[in-house]
């Protein structure tokens, strides 16, 4: 099926200039997340991975189906003070301001092979902390898979370092 | 195997006298999280739900991969000012202050079978905001099925009207 035209989008949201895209609308049909998940999963087979990462939140949605369907681990990337054990803690760029993320410092074993799933690769700020993350943890980060890429914000070039998949790409003008 | 064994304890966390049941280390281990959705997955069949709704954020971990291995859409309720499109919000008392939570006014056809799926059951508030929400929607709660349950929290009370299903109890003095 044709995935992106299951995901909604949402002129001048959140500010005027800016065209969200919202995959609630390809969640709830069931059809829709199911191949995603599936494309992922197909995806990630490639890698062998040990554990697979979500990022909080609507990474938790993919990735969590990912690692179940894989029968990996599942490790969870946080926003502030919602981990209750030691973490590692990054900060990274906003367009406005900036904000952090956090890991457990136990969440993996040494060179465990990771993916980090997401929804949406924009700028790709989050991501590439997130990388350096599972890096400062021990662990390898084989690549990273997303459902979005927004192909203009520059997500791939900042994660050079890195292999990046992803199953829908969107411009800025597309409606 | 034994589930709760996988579950950490944090003693005084986040608050003096709360003992905080730490789900990461279930996560991590594959088996684990495997056979905690298999299990969720199997008291989900016996309701043939349409639509699985998981709560932010730890519920959309659990949900989520229900949600995709039965099939069926996934909705996620979300925290304030993250769902784009139109809105029923619900708020609920907390021990101090009070939360709230979002749902899209369009989530569900009507009447379509829906089962709630989160973490942990404490006392219930935000399980009960949400199944209100979802009836307001015009769809029916079928079922909240939770991984956890502190059994002295008397959230079962406060879910009367609803089937509670759960896979671990705890009570407060547990290690």
């Amino acid at each position: 099926m044709d995935l992106k035209k299951t995901i909604k989008s949402i002129k001048d949201y959140p500010a005027p200039g800016i065209t969200f895209r919202d995959v609630t609308t390809l969640l709830k049909d069931e059809k829709a997340y199911k191949e995603s998940v599936d494309e992922m999963v197909k995806i990630s087979r490639k890698y062998n991975p040990d554990k697979i990462v979500g990022i909080e939140a609507r990474g938790f949605i993919f990735g969590a189906a990912v690692a179940y369907e894989l029968g990996c681990g599942f490790i969870p990337v946080r926003k502030p003070g919602k981990l209750p054990r030691e973490t590692y803690k990054k900060s990274y760029s906003l367009e406005y301001g900036e904000n952090q993320i956090e890991i457990h410092k136990d969440a993996f074993e040494k060179d465990e092979k990771v993916l980090i799933i997401d929804d949406l690769l924009a700028t790709g700020g989050t991501s590439k902390a997130c990388a350096e993350l599972i890096k400062q943890v021990g662990a390898k980060v084989e690549a990273l898979i997303f459902l979005i890429e927004l192909v203009e914000l520059g997500g791939r070039d900042i994660l050079e370092e890195y292999k990046v998949e992803s199953l829908i790409e969107f411009t800025e003008d597309e409606e």
